[in-house]
C-alpha cells in the first residue's frame, strides 16, 4: 500500500480555518469525472494536511476496471474514530448544451452554488472538512487536544463500478489496524429542504436475467411453434403478481421493476423462439438475496409451464442493512433541529451509497448531505445557505459525539 | 387495360399435349422471384395460346409498390367458366449454400423434381395446363367445342405485396364482363401426401401494434415512475388470457400469437417509459376483423390500467371466409380417392391465399395443389409422380364440373 505525498497547489482556503464555499468551489473545478482523479484528492490531501492530518493514498486496480485513487486521512491516535466517508469522483456532465453555466466553473450566482458535484457530494466534503477544521481550532469542543480521532475516508469510485474505491480500502486499512467507531456518509440524503432526511440503511438490490427458449414458427401454425414471449410474459406477469412484503420497521415494501423484455421479431408471422428480461428488485430487511432468490425460482418455475426451457441468473450488488437508532443519528437530528428547524426522519429509501460497504467495518454509519433535487442531473446545484448550514450541522455532530461517545 | 402479345420463344412442351413435368421445368427455369417476372408469364402465354386461349396482361402499379405483370387467359365464350387460379413469382432462394442444387436448373434427381417454385406453384400451373390440354383435345370430356369456358387468373404478386396482382385483376376483369363460376387455387395444400387435404376456407388475419407510454425513472424510487413494461406485460398476459373462441364448423379456434415485446432498456436500473409489441390473430368465421378489434380494445383497456397512456393500431389483411361443401370440392375428393386413395379433407388451416380475393367474385372457391413440405425451404421439391397424379386429378374435375355444374 503507498504512502504517496504529492506536491501541494496553492489554495486559498489554506490555514487552520477553512471556508467551506472556497473548498467546494475549488473541488468543483477540478474535473474528476469518474474514475479520473482531476486533481480533487491532491487538493484535499493538501487542504487536510495543512489541518494536521495524516494523509494516505490508497489506488487500487483490477482487472477489466480503470485503476483508481483514493484518500485516507486521520488526525488523533486514539479512538473512538469519527469518520466521514465520501467521494470526489462525479457523474458525466450529460448533455452539455443543457447547462445554463459552465459544469466546471464553480459559479456562485444569487445566493446558488452551480457545477457538476456541488450537490453529490463535494459540496458535503467541503462543509465537512471546514466543521473538522474549526472544531480542530476549539470551536465548540475540546480541540486538536481532545480526546478520539476524525479521519476522512475519499473514494475515487463511487459513481463508476465501486470495486476499486471504498470496497477495497475498508479492508486494507483494517489491515492497517485502522478501526472507525462511527461514519457519516456525506450523500445528498434531503429530498428538497437541508435537515429533513438522513438515511439509517438501505434496501438490498437483486437484479434477474430471465431467457426464455421456445421454438420458432409461423403464427398460421402455432400448434408447431412454442412462443418465447407468450412464457416470458407468463412469467412477468407471476414475478408482477408477488407481494414481496408490506415493509418493515425500518423499511419501506421492496419493489420490483422490470428493467427491459426482448424479443426483437420484425416480422408480425414470425412465433418468436426466444425472449429476454432483466428485472431489478430492492429488497428490505425482511429478505436477503439468497432467500429472494429461492423465492424467485419457485414463481418463475410454477409460471413457465410445462416443459420450459429457460435460463434464470440472479446478481445481488448489495444486501439489505441498518443502522438501528444510535448515538450518530441521534446527534444529526438534533443538530439539523437546531440549524434548520427540520424534523430529520431516518430513511432506508432511495438508492445506495458505500455505506453497504462501511457497514461491515463500523458499527454506526448514517448518511447525511446535502439537498439531492439536481444531483446526476444538468445545472446540478444547491445554495449557498445550506453550505453554510450543513457546515454548522457537521460541526454540532463532531462536538457532540465526542462529548457523549 | 392493355392487351398486349409479346414475342413467343421456343418451347418444347408446345402443342396439343402438354407435358406437365416438361413444363413445370421450364417454369422453374425462368427465375421469377416476387416481383420479377422472369419470362414465366411469357412463357405460360405461349403455350396457352397455341392451346387456343385468348390471353390478356393485366400490369398493374402503384406509389410504394414494385410494377406487376399479371396473365388472364380463357377458352370458350359460355359460362360456367371453370377457372384455375395460381402465381408465377416465388419467393428467393434463401442461403444459396443450404441448396445441394441449382435453385433454378430444375434438375430431375431420382423421381423428384428440384427448384424454386416446384412445389409453390410452378408444378401445379404446369398440371393444369396439361389437364385442360388433354381435356381439350378430348381427353375424358366434351373436348373443346363442349359447354363452359377454361380460364387462368395468374399473378406475379402472391409472394410479395399482393398489392398488384389478384386484388386488382379481380374487379378489372369483372369491369370486362368476365364472370367466373368456380376456382381452384393451386396452392399446395396436402401437409404430407398428394390427395389429403384441400382448403375450403381461410382464417381471417389481423396485426395489432400496441405501444405504451409510462414514465421514465429509477429502479430505487419506483414510486416516481411509471413502468411501461409492467403496464405491456399485464395488457399482453390479458390477452394470452382472453379465449377467443372453440372452433366452428368449418374452422379450428382462432389463434393469438404475440410476435414480439420490445423495451430495449439496457440499464438494469433504470425503470422504461415505453414499451412496444405486436401480435397476430388468425381468426376464424365467429369473428370479423372489426369485432375483434372492439373486444381487443376493450381488454386492452381493462387490463392497462388507470392513467395509462397507450397507442394501440389494428390492421386486417384479411377476413375469414369458407366455401361449404360444393360440388367443386365434391368433384376434388372424388378425384383424389380415384388417384390417390387418399380421403382429401376439406380444411381451413394454416396461412392464406390469394382465395380470399376470389371469394369475393366467385361462389366457389377451393385450394388444392400439390405437397406443401418444401415450400419456402431450401431443396424446395415434389415427385414427378405427384406432378402426374395432379394433373390426372385436374383432368377429372374438369372433366367432371362440365358433365355436372
Amino acid at each position: 500500500m503507498p504512502d504517496e505525498t504529492r506536491t501541494h497547489q496553492e489554495h486559498p482556503s489554506e490555514g487552520p480555518r477553512i471556508d467551506a464555499l472556497a473548498l467546494a468551489r475549488d473541488l468543483i473545478r477540478c474535473e474528476s469525472v469518474t474514475p479520473a482523479e482531476g486533481g480533487a484528492l491532491d487538493l484535499l490531501q493538501e487542504v487536510l494536511e495543512k489541518l494536521g492530518f495524516d494523509c494516505i493514498r490508497l489506488p487500487f486496480e483490477e482487472a477489466g476496471t480503470d485503476p483508481v485513487d483514493n484518500l485516507y486521512a486521520r488526525i488523533g491516535r486514539e479512538g473512538p474514530n469519527l469518520c466521514f466517508a465520501g467521494h470526489t469522483d462525479v457523474v458525466p456532465v450529460g448533455n452539455p448544451a443543457g447547462w445554463t453555466v459552465d459544469p466546471f466553473a464553480a459559479e456562485v450566482i444569487d445566493g446558488t452554488l452551480f457545477g457538476r458535484g456541488a450537490s453529490d457530494m463535494k459540496g458535503a466534503i467541503a462543509c465537512f472538512v471546514a466543521a473538522a477544521a474549526a472544531y480542530l481550532a476549539g470551536d465548540g469542543g475540546e480541540g486538536k487536544a481532545g480526546r478520539g480521532s476524525i479521519s476522512l475516508l475519499i473514494t475515487g469510485d463511487e459513481e463508476g463500478p465501486s470495486i476499486n474505491g471504498t470496497r477495497k480500502m475498508l479492508p486494507a486499512l483494517a489491515e492497517r489496524g485502522e478501526r472507525i467507531d462511527a461514519c457519516i456518509t456525506g450523500e445528498p440524503t434531503n429530498p428538497t429542504r437541508l435537515g429533513e432526511m438522513m438515511k439509517i440503511g438501505r434496501r438490498g438490490s437483486l437484479n434477474g436475467f430471465l431467457t426464455v427458449h421456445g421454438v420458432q414458427g409461423h403464427t398460421g401454425y402455432v400448434h408447431l411453434a412454442d412462443n418465447a414471449a407468450h412464457r416470458i410474459v407468463r412469467m412477468l406477469n407471476a414475478l408482477l403478481a408477488m407481494e414481496l412484503d408490506r415493509g418493515s420497521e425500518h423499511f419501506q415494501p421492496s419493489t420490483l421493476a422490470i428493467s427491459t423484455v426482448d424479443v426483437g421479431n420484425s416480422a408480425t408471422n414470425i412465433v418468436p423462439g426466444e425472449a429476454r428480461a432483466v428485472f431489478n428488485i430492492r429488497f428490505n430487511d425482511l429478505h436477503s438475496g439468497a432467500s429472494l432468490e429461492e423465492r424467485l425460482r419457485a414463481v418463475l418455475a410454477e409460471a413457465a409451464g410445462e416443459d420450459a426451457r429457460y435460463d434464470f441468473e440472479v446478481r445481488v450488488s448489495g444486501e439489505s442493512f441498518v443502522t438501528p437508532p444510535c448515538l450518530l443519528s441521534e446527534l444529526i437530528a438534533e443538530a439539523c433541529l437546531t440549524e434548520t428547524g427540520e424534523t430529520c426522519a431516518p430513511s432506508t429509501t432511495g438508492g445506495t451509497s458505500d455505506s453497504r460497504f462501511i457497514k461491515d467495518y463500523c458499527p454506526m454509519v448514517v448518511d447525511f448531505g446535502l439537498v439531492g433535487q439536481t444531483m446526476h442531473k444538468v445545472d446540478e446545484r444547491v445554495s449557498v445557505s445550506d453550505i453554510a448550514a450543513l457546515t454548522r450541522i457537521y460541526g454540532r455532530v463532531i462536538a457532540g459525539y465526542f462529548a457523549r461517545a
